[in-house]
């Protein structure tokens, strides 16, 4: 086995401390890879404070972290994708059955089965509990490692894979590209990939955002506009004028104004998860054939294409490098929107 | 101008007695068409008792009609579409704009003006009220005219004008085809349709109803399952299995169960319109990256595409046929869903 250094909570409170546990031996199909960065989402502090008990309670102690990057250390015998001093991704899960056809549509995090998460789940033997990237080393089978090819700082490609991949999939879904108006609801974690993506993409891009500070911010990110939405007179002269509406907002917010912006066809794509439920009139869906979408992060075939297309374009999230012993503080900011625009832990280990 | 005979109703009552009004002369573009039979649609009845006041307010007298087939009798110089002697249809609008992008698009029933609705409104003038096809005569533009090459009945061919687009158009969009399992939701007037059209499509169709009685009629139609939604044990054998449900249902109803019957990227499209909101949570969407999506009929090139389809495929509407005398009675049966499945009213002049 392999030991393992981390940093791990033991209840809801949500206080880390370091904590050592065991990863398993280098596998024939396995590589190891040494920890570089590990970003903060948002999902790391819900499942720390246990704050959905209901849906996936948390199996404490808690070592978060799927937006993962590092070096190739070690490869096993069969592995054929990875070399030794490779980068190396990991995500939001690192195994699922292979079998059903989500997985082999390489759409394995819709794996029927369920895919093993990357923290606070079991590998697929449904025995090993896994732990997650606030960690110095982690053990995957290979074809669940991403490739990263980015030739610049690592630490702002670690959120790619997450916030990178839950804003890229619903885009290309919807071909965004030159020609169409694209809406990013939220300029936040998610929210400022969202843009970057989409202008990458060829659209032209508005941010719509409660913050009126966050105009400058949003400009330099790409955007072309961006409008203030508790002001409905911002809102009204856009009806009916976009192609397609991406929501990253997590905050309880009533979707149908931005619907009303959407043209003939439109879509709109949520991506955020408020705790109630959205309001929607079917008259909203039926007069412009309008539709409202969820999108799920991205199996591993789209997630490399999303990290090559990424490294091709210089796209990077906006980070904020942090130590471990930060990682407190850093949930209490990031709970407040306090953070431009991820919060990465420097694990030093690569 | 033409003398025209017809049947309206003075208020709210929707007490439909002899009406006698004038249509516009034949112009260049125009055909007139001799009535052979016009459809009950249930949106006639809403309007004819002013259900609607709130956003389409009824303009009485009315002369209801959105589902007609006749017989051309004259022509415009300028036509060339049509001769005299041929079968034609009118829909759900009889003129529009024919400039803006969803009129350029053939998507007249989203013109940004507001197209021309066959009924109850008002020619492009916006001075011209609109009578519809409860009456024996209609002058239309002929580029608003469908071309009707069935062969055989054609008061079943009434229906297909609205009930048939509303349900062929949806079905298009998502590329409904063989392989494909498709729900439908409802067995009414628009439900039959969805039936019919999925089954001539070449898809595994699933009829969904709240009456154990329809299942005859639903195998009949050629559905090849049929669910009684009553038990939730009959649905949840089938969670995540479907590709495309349309959902025809205008009462109030929960669309989740519907949403959970879905398969990974699978789409649910409303036509019908409650009264009351659609309660969705977000997650509902994101996992499996589902859609909800609405559709309002169809442009008239797709109308056409429809109704050539349903000759080339001996597809019309089961049909109950009346006498104008019989309206009233036909508005209470249709409304207490006792149609098999649609009334059409003979108007006897084609």
């Amino acid at each position: 086995m392999i030991q393992t250094k981390g940093y791990a909570t033991h209840d809801e409170n949500a206080k880390f401390v370091p904590f050592e546990f065991e990863r398993r031996d280098v596998g024939p199909n396995d590589i190891l890879i040494d920890i570089a960065y590990a970003g903060i989402c948002h999902s790391d502090i819900h499942q720390a404070k246990n704050e959905w008990k209901d849906s996936m309670p948390t199996n404490y102690p808690l070592v978060p972290g799927h937006e993962i990057v590092g070096r190739v250390s070690q490869v096993g015998s069969d592995v054929t994708k990875f070399k030794v001093g490779d980068t190396a991704g990991i995500g939001c899960f690192v195994d699922s059955c292979r079998e059903c056809p989500s997985c082999t549509s390489g759409q394995e995090q819709f794996c029927h089965k369920q895919a093993a998460y990357t923290y606070n789940g079991t590998e697929m033997d449904r025995v090993t509990k896994t732990y997650g990237g606030y960690s110095d080393k982690y053990v995957i089978d290979e074809n669940y490692a991403l490739k990263v090819n980015a030739t610049g700082d690592l630490a702002g490609v670690a959120p790619l894979l997450c916030a990178g991949i839950t804003t890229y999939s619903p885009l290309r879904r919807f071909k965004v590209g030159p020609g169409q108006k694209v809406g990013i609801v939220g300029l936040g974690g998610l929210g400022h990939m969202g843009v970057k993506l989409a202008v990458a993409m060829g659209a032209e891009v508005t941010v719509f955002s409660t913050s009126p500070s966050k105009e400058g911010d949003a400009l330099a990110l790409g955007a072309h506009h961006f409008v203030v939405t508790r002001d409905p007179a911002n809102m009204t002269p856009l009806t009916g004028t976009f192609n397609f509406i991406l929501d990253t907002v997590s905050a309880d917010h009533d979707i149908n104004p931005y619907l009303n912006l959407l043209g003939l066809g439109g879509a709109m794509v949520v991506v955020g998860v408020p705790a109630s439920p959205n309001v929607v009139h079917s008259l909203s869906l039926i007069f412009g054939n309008k539709t409202l979408s969820g999108s799920l992060i991205g199996g591993i075939p789209e997630t490399q294409e999303m990290l090559d297309f990424c490294a091709e374009h210089n796209i990077t999230s906006d980070v904020e490098v942090i130590k471990p012993d930060y990682i407190e503080t850093a949930y209490d900011r990031t709970v407040k929107a306090d953070v431009r625009y991820r919060f990465v832990i420097d694990m030093n280990n690569a």
